[in-house]
């Protein structure tokens, strides 16, 4: 299959670009490299080494025989998008090209609205471009879990059923983003929907939980395969995170209580889920959404766990619990389904100290590229304008 | 009370500009300009002819001794949109400055961005500037009823109680808009709501029906204070389009089976509706949610009452089924509640026939401005481009 994979050379994009090239299809990439930017301008870092796009794609096809293409380029860009989907063809694309994360979007207003001009504007125009080049490709786009917030309810996959007032119907589940990243990936989801029905194109919406890990069959190859490592405050996921500050001697950072209760899912996990998305797609104008995640742990319980394994490797951990530099409740109801990809077929890897383990080995292998300064956070929601530090 | 009115030259701005100056408040207008230069570029024009901004401003004074003071500006040039609310520090603003048509935000892909970007990145960019300088202002923000969409149950005022499973929430409505332009007032309502909860800031959203009429107080004191009169596909809202093709012979253009129901409000009561908005703020980090409506009709009773009405002016009207441009149900349950409005004391002008029958006498007065070509629906939610008549 012809699979065009934006944000193909990211965190998950680049595991899933060599995953499903492994897999037999044709693997086209488009990043704007947004990402490594970031770091350039801001002296952020990577905990483990990476290569550059062309240098990860010859690795690749020198270790394995296959080819991976790529072309450097941004989504808001219409006149390459467009030419980009008319000239590949893709029977699926999977859409990772977008600002990801919440603390990166709180920095100032600057950093907010270009979240929502790239996410937003960015997948408006693949919509455009699908329906005017490429009508029967199927986006597989991701979401977050963060989108729903946390309701006092259980959280559906997409729909909910809703009675009132004697009447009933099935409506789109309310959605409660808690950050203008998160606001921007509930904005695309209200966006693809619309386009699904006017345009009868098929998409996939998934929900993503935390990914942790960042290891899979494909990164093990070569180590000039790695994909990013992040444990900074912008863009390190909690569990990542918190093995770094484990194999240092670095205090776990608990925001707040740590109640905060959420969903998780480990890298090789994703790649499967995508691709069982794409092996199963969905019926023209159907918006189909899933919830991509395994388990649901709440922040003391990860540095609980985390704490405890870490004693495997003779590694003295404490919790230090900082003021909230975010707005959340920090003891709340969190129930959330994800029957649709198991039932797909998705078998878990599910959280095991062998993961947590290898991340704090990772950690230790690289502690001399570890800068201390990027682990506390200094975005603090209420601010206007927050200072990164360098 | 100091209000800045956003959107202050169009067609409700305006209008409720006077309304507020006449009752003592001091107002300061802040508008782009957007939408008459939409006329300038496409050769389309207002029914009844209106002053720019400078004229309006001082015949306003001229005939009340008021003054109206204005700035030419756009809500995205953020530089200048805090430096006016740093010096004003208005009390509440009024937030009409967005583009606000379905069928503009579909003719094609540089439109529907367009719109994307100058209501949610504008409306961001106001909650900024409120958090930054002006942190105890009211937020008053025009949204419409067409985000709901048309769901099997009653649509209630911005929250629904929602039992699932045992367990029981109050929720955001869920939404189902309908075209890019109602797809933005959903995202502006998200991102609203996010801002007062993190900034405590106090916002009131008013989701509008369909405004008819174009004549208040105001207006009448002088014809140069008239407000614009649409009468076309883009802008021209349905029961003002009706009476103008009775009043000009043209059949009454019923998209589809006609069995599309929506909820409509006379421009007096808007006026009245914002200005009871303002005397009851909300509490500090309240999102509140009014639906701004007053009665509901199929755009079947809506022909049958003009047709009826203008047997009186003795006017013979026919009426004519189009092909659908638009992607709606053209039968569905339609039930919407309005009461809060009502209880803080909204005293509703039902839809008459005089109201009907002045609209069809302005058009009558006005026949030679009449662009025949300019009615007829050219937008099609299927087309990727669409052109617009000369």
């Amino acid at each position: 299959m012809k699979i065009l994979i934006i944000g193909g050379d990211g965190y998950l994009g680049w595991p899933q670009a060599m995953y499903l090239s492994k897999k037999g299809h044709t693997i086209l990439i488009l990043d704007s490299l947004m990402r490594r930017e970031f770091d350039l301008k801001n002296n952020f870092n990577s905990l483990v080494s990476i290569e550059n796009v062309k240098e990860r794609t010859r690795v690749w096809k020198e270790k394995t025989g296959l080819e991976i293409h790529y072309i450097i380029g941004d989504t808001r860009d219409y006149p390459l998008l467009s030419k980009t989907i008319k000239g590949f063809q893709p029977e699926a694309i999977v859409h990772f090209g977008e600002q990801r994360t919440a603390p990166y979007s709180m920095i100032d207003r600057e950093h907010a609205v270009f979240t929502m001009d790239n996410n937003v504007i960015g997948t408006m125009n693949v919509l455009y471009a699908i329906k005017d080049f490429c009508q029967d490709c199927h986006l597989v786009k991701l979401g977050t879990m963060g989108e729903y917030g946390t309701p006092n309810i259980d959280i559906e996959e997409g729909y909910i059923e809703i009675e009132h007032k004697g009447r009933k119907d099935k409506l789109p589940y309310p959605k409660q983003p808690s950050s203008f990243y998160h606001l921007s990936k509930v904005h695309d989801s209200h966006n693809i929907m619309f386009a699904c029905k006017i345009w009868n194109i098929k998409a996939t919406d998934l929900n993503q939980g935390v990914v942790y890990g960042h290891e899979t069959e494909e990164t093990e190859i070569d180590p000039r395969l790695a994909t990013r490592f992040d444990y900074d405050q912008i863009y390190g996921t909690v569990l990542n995170r918190f093995c770094v500050q484990a194999a240092i001697g670095y205090p776990l950072t608990v925001y707040g209580k740590g109640g905060q209760t959420r969903s998780y899912i480990n890298i090789q996990d994703t790649m499967r889920c995508i691709e069982l998305a794409i092996e199963n797609p969905p019926h023209k104008a159907e918006f189909r959404v899933f919830n991509q995640f395994t388990e649901i742990f709440s922040i003391n319980q990860l540095s609980e766990i985390v704490s405890h394994c870490s004693q495997e490797l003779n590694l003295k951990v404490e919790i230090r619990h900082l003021d909230n530099p975010r707005v959340e409740s920090e003891k709340h109801y969190y129930n959330a389904v994800n029957t649709n990809l198991i039932n797909l077929g998705l078998k878990p890897h599910y959280l095991r100290n062998t993961v947590l383990t290898s991340l704090m080995k990772e950690a230790l292998r690289n502690k001399s590229r570890i800068n201390n300064k990027l682990i506390d956070p200094s975005v603090n929601w209420r601010k206007i304008k927050n200072i990164l530090p360098q």
